[in-house]
């Protein structure tokens, strides 16, 4: 039997997704266009998730190296560390996919290739619960960092894919969570060009990435994964994008449930195709058969969606014997590997910002005799992850970072004296007695992601990801002025994926450092600067 | 120049003490009284504080090994395990004793070798924030386990005491901790000596503890550091105790302030010295020269005491020349090695009990697609500590021992899903639609360090450390509902150092496992009991 032309490798790509798709009914087409690709068993093509994610480490997917999160990785500003983080996941991500297709034949969401990182959205309002994934507030930086992420992330082989990067969520998207499924983003072109582009630009352009995210909301009246001017004009017209658009995840649902700009499933199905996204991360485009039927969308759209999804597929060797594919033989050693771990290190230490730092208390001196530590956020595993976060087995928090490093002798003490964001019920707290007892109290404060995140995600929003307002929680406030009237002398670090107005506590303390999300080796990091083994370089990048 | 007589390891301990006794003044003798005992410069005696923790592994010092929680311990029912687990503590405690001493030419609190540990109160009342410092309930049972650790800690060596132990609280010590330093414990003659005095017996005439505590409260309208009952007719009458009595923290000063038994200070220190407490942890002691001025008490008394407190001192070696003790050889490599870390482990492997395992859900499968783990326990650093703990570099949470543990493939995610007290504020969490697209969800729950613990210490405790209910939090039950109601099928992991009711959502899950405050390895334990490389065969000491 012959070898079907798709399953050549030395055939070009367009050529063989024609091949495969010429071989395909309209609904094994359509069962193809979400981000649960169906397969078509009859040809032995299995099914694909293009939903995968790693924003700062291979994501929701069981074990892997967890960088700091993608703010703080901003605050390194060093591109070519964030080019070795690139390239870090993406050859977790392959052992990991490769692993898994052995395991069960076939992947499931999250265990694809298809990463859904970075955001390059501009971190515009600081209430944004989702500004800790960008790369902050600045368009030229923001597409400087990104596209070493993304160019580490898809590899440099002149065949093939090492994995597929995604820049998202294009465009005008900063928040506020809560209206991102109905907002109508008016933006002057001036702005637009400006601000929110550029980014986009350039991870198009010269970063070559292969997919870009529509977002949730409506840019200049059009729902941006349906929108003539963003998808046509800018991103393959002006600019020559050739990979594929994915829609945000019940994107396409919301032009008609939210943004009521069509009529039902099927009308925004063919609004979507009929401006180029190509792959919805909802159910939508199951109704393609009945737009075709209506006469509002036609099998030859579905055919370009599908020579671009099934395109990124290819580039990405899933239809070419292992053997080709130089990727395939990445073995599972590399997940979270001791090089990893010592990238990830490197990555939360350069991110460290230092904020203040009084009569130079800072580093911890030798002679010192005992050291306090406390606050909320001193043993949380949370404020290591940020949100779209990767697991690992050995996650160090900064309590576990400073019993790292504190040297043998020198006392210490801990207790956590306050909750993120709740008043303490206990009539009275043993911390103030502990911080007067020590020389130094090593204050851990800040926001958690909790405090700030995505809709669905952070517990303690009742704006469904944003904040209200930039303090500091009231009851942090509270106890960092509790320990200072009782004298101690304060070190602050300070957690968080946006800005925070310290202003409120900065007179009552001595040194602070701001440390973002800083990842699996958070703790290990932030110690080390504490005592004077790494300084404290890192620059805000918002 | 002769070496004096007390420095002679030749000579007999009370030989010795005399000895220095004899170079003492009593100003300088009474400033020996209490817990940071000074120095005596003009001999080159160094100060040495008294109070050092190690409750479950060396604690409040920097590194050490974290064992679980006592009452996780006692559920191993493994005497043997507990005889390992205190030898390694005195092992670690050895090393770093002797390295804060190298450094610093003395040791501060938390650094000596006199540990007040273990608690063998009897956990009566389930409210108790303290009940998980204990053994459990059993009178007889707490006095097996607690002689073992004693044992441990303490060491065989014919001459020398490894470390000290202490049998506290002492006695008819139970809560509730707001009323500890006032309420006057009315006990019958049978349930004094069948359930509050048979482990303290144990401790003192079989394995030989070197120093006893005497609570915070009156016992029969004596308060106990001033009991003729308590310390003289049955501690040192019946039983022969010849080490030393310490008070609890600040004990001797409820005689005049909170019981009212006493009018001042001076007149407590004498009501004290005069039933034989012989250490203050507390500055009331730096009245007896007072008290003595008023013929309340006597030199000869302080004699006593100091003869029974520095007799401790010596026999920890420490005025012996380092060469002669054997301990001062542990190297610091002890400290969190690997055979404590497998230790800890293994203690925490053993402490798990299975309270349910419908269709035996338990083990999870291979065959198992995807798991969610949830609950504001799965990450949380705290519910392995307990309280009275050491800190660890590496400490596993729950979610970092099953990111270990799950074979890769085997699809993950996680979401807080509840915090432990609080009601959520975000509209809608995307949890429980995580559950529903998961085979499993380990949900994490149960009792925190923040719910339950000492005065002073647990943040969410209106009662100062005890809980009002027995009951899991209601937002915890309520989120269990909304995953069943979701149809997810919940292994319930529960941590807490009580018995905490589950009938509101026992037939709303399908497997329950307790895992107390499990220390360190507290993750990976119970992730090898998740997946079946450990039996769940531990049993409740409650």
């Amino acid at each position: 039997m012959t070898q079907p032309a798709y399953l050549d490798p030395n055939l070009s790509i367009p050529e063989r997704v024609q091949d495969l798709l010429s071989r395909l009914t309209l609904a094994e087409k359509v069962a193809m266009m979400s981000h649960p690709a169906h397969g078509v068993p009859r040809l032995g093509i299995p099914g694909y998730n293009f939903w995968s994610e790693a924003l700062h480490g291979v994501a929701r997917n069981g074990r892997a190296t967890v960088f700091p999160q993608a703010i703080g990785m901003a605050a390194t500003w060093d591109k070519e560390l964030i080019h070795q983080v690139g390239t870090a996941i993406s050859d977790e991500g392959r052992a990991k996919y490769h692993e898994a297709l052995r395991r069960n034949g076939s992947t499931a969401q999250y265990q694809g290739l298809t990463f859904w990182s970075p955001n390059v959205n501009i971190f515009r309002d600081p209430r944004w619960g989702r500004g800790q994934e960008t790369w902050g507030e600045d368009p030229f930086f923001t597409g400087e960092m990104a596209a070493e992420f993304v160019k580490g992330l898809q590899g440099d082989h002149p065949k093939y894919l090492k994995a597929a990067a995604c820049a998202k969520h294009y465009a005008v998207h900063s928040g506020p969570e809560k209206d991102r499924h109905t907002f109508n983003a008016i933006v002057s072109k001036h702005d637009l060009y400006e601000t929110y582009l550029p980014a986009f630009k350039k991870l198009v352009t010269e970063a070559k990435v292969e997919s870009v995210m529509g977002a949730y909301n409506r840019t200049l009246h059009e729902p941006c994964n349906g929108s003539k001017l963003l998808l046509e004009d800018i991103l393959r017209g002006e600019w020559g994008f050739e990979g594929h658009v994915v829609s945000d995840c019940g994107a396409l649902s919301d032009f008609h449930l939210h943004h009521k700009v069509t009529e039902d499933e099927a009308d925004s199905a063919a609004l979507a195709l009929k401006f180029g996204c190509d792959l919805g991360c909802d159910h939508v485009f199951n109704e393609i058969p009945t737009a075709i039927e209506r006469g509002d969308t036609t099998e030859a759209l579905v055919d370009r969606a599908l020579l671009r999804t099934l395109g990124t597929r290819f580039k990405l060797g899933m239809f070419d014997p292992a053997e080709e594919v130089p990727f395939t033989s990445i073995p599972m050693e590399v997940v979270a590997c001791d090089a990893h771990r010592q990238l990830a290190y490197r990555a939360a230490a350069e991110s460290v910002v230092l904020l203040k730092n009084k009569n130079n208390l800072l580093p911890i001196q030798p002679s010192t005799k005992k050291i306090f530590v406390t606050g909320p956020t001193a043993t949380s595993m949370e404020v290591l992850l940020g949100n779209y976060y990767g697991f690992n087995n050995q996650m160090i928090t900064l309590l576990e970072g400073i019993t790292g490093r504190i040297p043998e002798g020198m006392g210490m003490e801990y207790h956590p004296g306050s909750l993120v964001k709740h008043p303490r019920e206990i009539k009275q707290s043993w911390a103030p007695f502990m911080a007067q007892e020590a020389d130094l109290s090593i204050v851990c404060v800040g926001s958690t992601p909790q405090l700030e995140g995505e809709e669905g995600e952070s517990l303690l929003t009742p704006l469904n990801g944003d904040r209200d307002s930039i303090s500091l929680p009231a009851v942090q406030v509270e106890y960092i002025k509790e320990l200072a009237i009782h004298g101690a002398k304060i070190v602050l670090v300070v957690t968080g994926g946006s800005p925070i107005a310290l202003g409120e506590v900065e007179e009552m303390v001595d040194a602070i450092i701001f440390v973002w999300y800083p990842g699996m080796e958070g703790g290990r990091a932030v110690a080390d600067v504490l005592f004077g083994d790494i300084a404290p370089a890192g620059r805000l990048p918002l």
